[in-house]
């Protein structure tokens, strides 16, 4: 497969999303995408797994990323890529191929920008964060994404969003003693149990905070529940799976502490936990790049990699082709408008 | 396998454990069953699949059944058998190979009692009722099991446990609508919408009616509960599988307009039902059983095949060796004492 960048960015999205690239099958697309960047003279070159690193070496006094990870969620009939004239539809086309040819035809043609750029095109941002390809490369040659800001290019309607939520997962379990069902007072009913829990969780009244005049959006929500033995036994054990989405005020142990309130009584595990990033808008790369855009910010809901960008200490927004509600969805699609929109902001603000 | 059926009831219990006879797998059992009740010259043999009917033709004015299956739960690491000197150990012992071994005793030993009597041993009962020989037998030849009253030597602590509870199962769904965690208030969470059902089965008062001088006790339980797509998903669809135990008074169909009723408003579906039995401790045949065994009668909580024979219009008991909350536990076991009780019980009824 060979990606031609000197094409459109909606035709280079098509040919993206028609290399079929599910998480820890990446092969082929890093491969397709390394063999293009290759041919670009300006830039060199650093491929770490499925991964790959592209930067322009000016010696501008700023340096920037502009990135997006190569994998999708797995297939769901939705493939291959369908061009109706006004959106593209197929898995990835919103999360997030769109955003990773814009990046891809920057690569390319904006051979001296104002700023460095440092393209990063990495696998495994969809699955458990040990597979994560940006996480390898902050770790295995952390000066590869030195810089003084990142824009990441989730779909964002083609609007700024800034800092993210941070995102953590609790089992509440319930315990009881078993029982069989036709002599149930010898028993007790863990399940039954567990409805104190889902009280809780119905009267829980989200937060709402504003940072840097962003409100922010809070949400503690049952995600699965489990429990039961066989069908004439009273159950001793039920689990409420309970994810906290929390405002970047928080920090992850705020977060735990919180929801070990609301379950003050009950066996809470903390299962998973990711950070929240802070808007940082008040850097002067961030502040640029929000100007270039138009001034139009608004807060990121759902986490993404900026908080890894973040935790280096590299202020990042997401901007990117696509609305982030469709993302993972089986009709996922992308407006062509927004593909073309995001190249426009982006060659501008690199002052192609 | 050759069963020596002149050997006591403990050793011949020991030996029915020792045939492995997991319900589907019960051949070689009903073989060895059929072997011996064919050497009974007084009885008139019949094998439908792996069941048995063996019938003494004496022409009484009454008949009655004794009956016990063959089968059991899975083996749990609990073979071979174990005689401690007190207890027999192991898969069987108390559900229901001691009453088999009883029956199995009493065909072999008591050749002219004073009513006809017919032996039943039959394959499946432990699972689905499409499997059950009973009703295969019940089915297929009626005039096999045509009887004024019936004993099932199901475990009962060597006590008459009269009737026996319905028991009906029901899916209670809750619908609610997808959306991202991060954005929950787009949608609609249907585990948190589960609180309702839950909270209404523990304010459910159970009722304990009091028939034909046996208090019963019913319940409502929780057996299952599921719900969940993903991590970081709202659940749409949450099911919780309720467990209603009946007292005899009610009809399955007046159970199912009962617990319609507790959940008004969800969404119901009956998965599951079988009848209770009502005691029937009036009919004469009934009345001498339970005053040959000393007068103590007690309720039966949990379902048996006691309802199968109620539902063919024979009334019918449960009295047999063992502890029926151990029956399906990995650490069943049998009271030797019980195993010899009732031997010499039923004896003494049929007049040996």
């Amino acid at each position: 497969m060979i990606l031609d960048l000197s094409a459109d960015g909606v035709a280079l999205t098509e040919a993206l999303v028609d290399i079929e690239s599910v998480s820890l099958d990446e092969e082929s697309i890093a491969d397709a995408v390394e063999a293009a960047l290759r041919e670009i003279g300006h830039l060199e070159v650093t491929r770490i797994g499925n991964s790959l690193v592209a930067r322009t070496m000016l010696g501008r006094g700023e340096r920037v990323v502009i990135a997006g990870h190569l994998d999708t969620v797995p297939v769901n009939g939705n493939l291959p890529c369908r061009n109706d004239g006004t959106f593209l539809h197929g898995l990835g086309t919103c999360d997030m191929k769109g955003g990773v040819a814009v990046a891809l035809r920057l690569a390319a043609g904006v051979s001296e920008p104002n700023r460095d750029v440092t393209y990063v095109f990495y696998e495994c941002e969809e699955i458990e964060a040990v597979h994560n390809g940006l996480r390898k490369i902050a770790e295995g040659r952390p000066d590869l994404v030195e810089a003084d800001f990142a824009i990441l290019m989730e779909p964002s309607d083609a609007i700024v969003e800034a800092g993210c939520q941070g995102t953590l997962r609790i089992d509440v379990r319930t315990r009881g003693e078993r029982a069989h069902s036709a002599r149930s007072w010898k028993g007790v009913n863990a399940i039954h149990g567990a409805a104190e829990v889902l009280r809780r969780l119905n009267e829980y009244d989200a937060r709402r905070p504003v940072i840097d005049g962003l409100e922010y959006h809070e949400g503690l929500n049952a995600v699965w529940i489990s429990g039961g033995v066989a069908g004439n036994v009273l159950p001793d054990e039920a689990v409420v799976t309970v994810n906290y989405r929390f405002a970047p005020d928080r920090s992850e142990a705020e977060a735990l502490d919180h929801v070990r309130e609301v379950f003050d009584g009950f066996e809470v595990t903390l299962t998973d936990s990711a950070p929240g990033a802070l808007p940082g808008l008040d850097v002067p790369a961030a502040k640029a790049f929000v100007e270039s855009v138009g001034g139009e910010v608004k807060p990121k809901f759902g986490w993404t990699d900026v908080a890894r960008f973040s935790g280096l200490g590299i202020p990042a927004v997401n901007f990117g082709p696509g609305d982030p509600s469709l993302a993972h969805k089986q009709e996922e699609h992308v407006p062509i408008s927004q593909i073309v929109r995001c190249e426009q902001v982006l060659r501008n603000w690199l002052g192609a």
